[in-house]
């Protein structure tokens, strides 16, 4: 049996499920793939998990170049996170010729172009299948079984704390501070949200999927990342009122002239296949110009289920390390960044919720702005009436372009009947 | 750039889409995949589809062998169908050591073990993506992305056909035999239905999944199959009612000693998500021991999408066949079957359907025999009444075993206030 010689450097959560499946499930792992996958050193600074993965205190290490520098480690799995001293660990791994796994999806989407051109420089390969929607299957997926396909567009829900705040919103009706709250305690969300709340963690991800589509990068400053903090119960109650579902989709659509990509909460009608994606669960419907819509469904984070993909990568990597004759391939790639569509270009239905002084005039002012702006109006709720203050007022357009839309509402916000700043979601069918 | 030689075997449907794809994607296929793929030679008795995928009349035979004897062919593509003649071309495509790309479910279910035992004596490999779920790369996500993981259960929608047939029953009330005459004549059903909607399709496809769950196959004799002709229009009403869909599943749960494998009408919760699987669409959900549950849906038949599938195996054989360097992983396995669990020990919920005689006693002497057989009820419903005439009446059970199920269906079909044979639907949660 072959021997591929594995190093993991960052023993977290991840981490640890990680050395779990390589030890606990060692034998039946043999069995399948007929290598031999020996995990020779983990490199942690807090050794509290240490005795979690029984692990013999020799093959600890707290410096992660012991593993990188040692000739007899074929791949190294970095599950240290962030973009900075992880991207040092993955740079010197792939400089001294090893084969590379992570789930870093900030430092791919950040860094992926150098580090790409850094692995075909060593003739290796990154595996980053757990990068992207936890144990879902998805980078291999788009890498094998739809290597047929020019993709055309990708709709994700790829940021599991997100989706479980809009879920609990939807369900109970409960307001985005007390399910942030119950998330955090809950473990789903972190003691700072940001990165997920904001929408950036999703922003990071989808510019992984459509790496995989164009093979080349987006720039993620070109990327335009709303997140959920905005989002209201009301807006939940006016959206099932609607026929719709509030989910924070991460769009990615392929055109000649570019990608059209974007992370901000989205209406989806009712019967669309990615409302039934609840919870922490991803969904991602991946539509390629062969297959038509595939869609793929399952947990998008956890120890366990993210340690399945960081094993999976090993596996097929540790595949092609036995197996590799001489690279007759060349990985040669365009690694330019790939053009994206301003968001002021794209055209959608829109939901509006404004404040508005109840008086007579003041939907028909709002109305004639919209008309100016060429945005017509599908329909119109208002449920609230108190002559002289101001309700909560929902309109929602047939398709109109983003720009016209955002002066629309510029200039909806300066009328006096208008209080507070306006507030839009984007409408997807 | 390296050439890879590929003969097509079989023009018609599927193989016109893949030769389209081959021919017409010729370009971009090259500089995605770094391999020129050369559709070299296609064999057809039937040359009505040669001007549609503009070959020349020169690289057409009606002759396989012409194609299987050439030394320049690297991948034989059998999609002729059936178990005689394609087990014939792809028995000797594999013995002249040409790789081979089949979406011939019928015939792997059949003789797969042989087949792959071949394969193997030939060091080269069978892809077969296309032979269960059409263009979902459910076969690339099983053996790559989850192959960290044991399966613990497959549940699946794998046949089109009938898929369609009870979503239509569903959502309009139609009666089956109505419904199966529109799905002909919209080419979703064959003019002899009977692979598909007595099971058998979809029996083949469950125990593919079920080979690479578990590197062995199952005898198709020990496959319990019933299909959907007997289900009834009101059989669905009392569904809705109770708060369930009836799907044709495809299941097959591993267990210590052998593996629970079968396909049949199955009431599913409405919440569940393969109910948001409808019409002519196929779904998939995979539990495995690491990665808890996933799943893939996508078109499961079709020209362009079983085109995606056949296409994307290719490209897969051909990067290996280009890079592959000495063998060096032993594909030994053990090509014993597998051994299956009878259905007479399965326990489940059941939903029964009986014609029962309005009077006095009649539920009681039902409910009589059900308690002797330890089976409990969980509820009743008896909608028309007509004393004296037989009515329709459903009986949802609690959990109980099939074999309890049969013995208890047997002595009530011989009560004299029971007309007609009675008939059950297995629940699953």
């Amino acid at each position: 049996m072959q021997k591929v010689h594995i190093g993991l450097i960052g023993c977290g959560t991840v981490g640890t499920g990680v050395a779990k499946v390589l030890l606990e499930k060692k034998d039946w792992l043999s069995k399948t793939t007929g290598l031999e996958l020996v995990l020779k050193r983990i490199a942690d600074k807090n050794t509290r998990r240490r005795k979690e993965v029984n692990i013999p205190r020799t093959l600890w290490t707290n410096n992660a170049y012991e593993l990188i520098n040692d000739p007899a480690i074929d791949i190294v799995i970095e599950l240290v996170g962030g973009t900075t001293i992880a991207k040092e660990f993955i740079d010197a791994a792939l400089k001294k010729g090893k084969y590379v796994v992570t789930a870093n999806k900030a430092l791919l989407a950040e860094h992926g172009q150098k580090i790409m051109a850094l692995a075909s420089a060593s003739n290796v390969e990154v595996g980053f299948e757990a990068s992207v929607g936890g144990g879902i299957p998805i980078i291999h997926a788009m890498k094998t079984g739809l290597a047929a396909n020019k993709i055309q567009s990708i709709f994700g829900i790829l940021n599991g704390t997100t989706n479980y705040i809009l879920t609990k919103m939807t369900d109970e009706g409960m307001d985005y501070n007390d399910v942030l709250k119950q998330a955090q305690e809950l473990g789903y969300a972190e003691a700072d949200p940001t990165l997920d709340v904001g929408g950036h963690d999703a922003a990071h991800k989808i510019n992984v999927l459509s790496y995989l589509s164009t093979q080349s990068w987006v720039n993620m400053k070109d990327i335009h990342v709303e997140g959920v903090t905005e989002i209201t119960s009301q807006d939940i109650q006016y959206a099932t009122e609607l026929g719709y579902v509030i989910k924070l989709l991460a769009i990615a659509k392929f055109m000649e002239k570019g990608v059209d990509i974007r992370v901000h909460p989205t209406m989806l009608p009712k019967d669309n296949l990615l409302t039934s994606v609840n919870g922490v669960f991803n969904g991602i419907l991946v539509t390629g110009d062969v297959v038509g819509t595939t869609m793929y469904y399952g947990r998008g984070a956890g120890m366990m289920p993210t340690a399945s993909a960081v094993v999976s990568d090993v596996i097929q990597l540790g595949r092609k390390i036995v197996e590799r004759g001489p690279v007759r391939i060349p990985s040669a790639r365009a690694y330019g960044y790939v053009p994206v569509i301003p968001i002021s270009e794209i055209v959608c239905k829109y939901y509006l919720r404004m404040s508005l002084v109840d008086r007579p005039g003041a939907i028909a002012a709002v109305s004639n702005i919209l008309g100016r702006h060429k945005i017509s109006i599908a329909s119109v709720i208002q449920k609230a009436r108190k002559a002289g203050d101001a309700v909560p007022v929902v309109m929602m357009t047939h398709e109109a372009n983003e720009a016209s839309i955002q002066r629309a509402l510029r200039d909806i916000d300066r009328l006096s009947v208008v209080k507070g700043k306006s507030f839009l979601i984007r409408v997807e069918s």
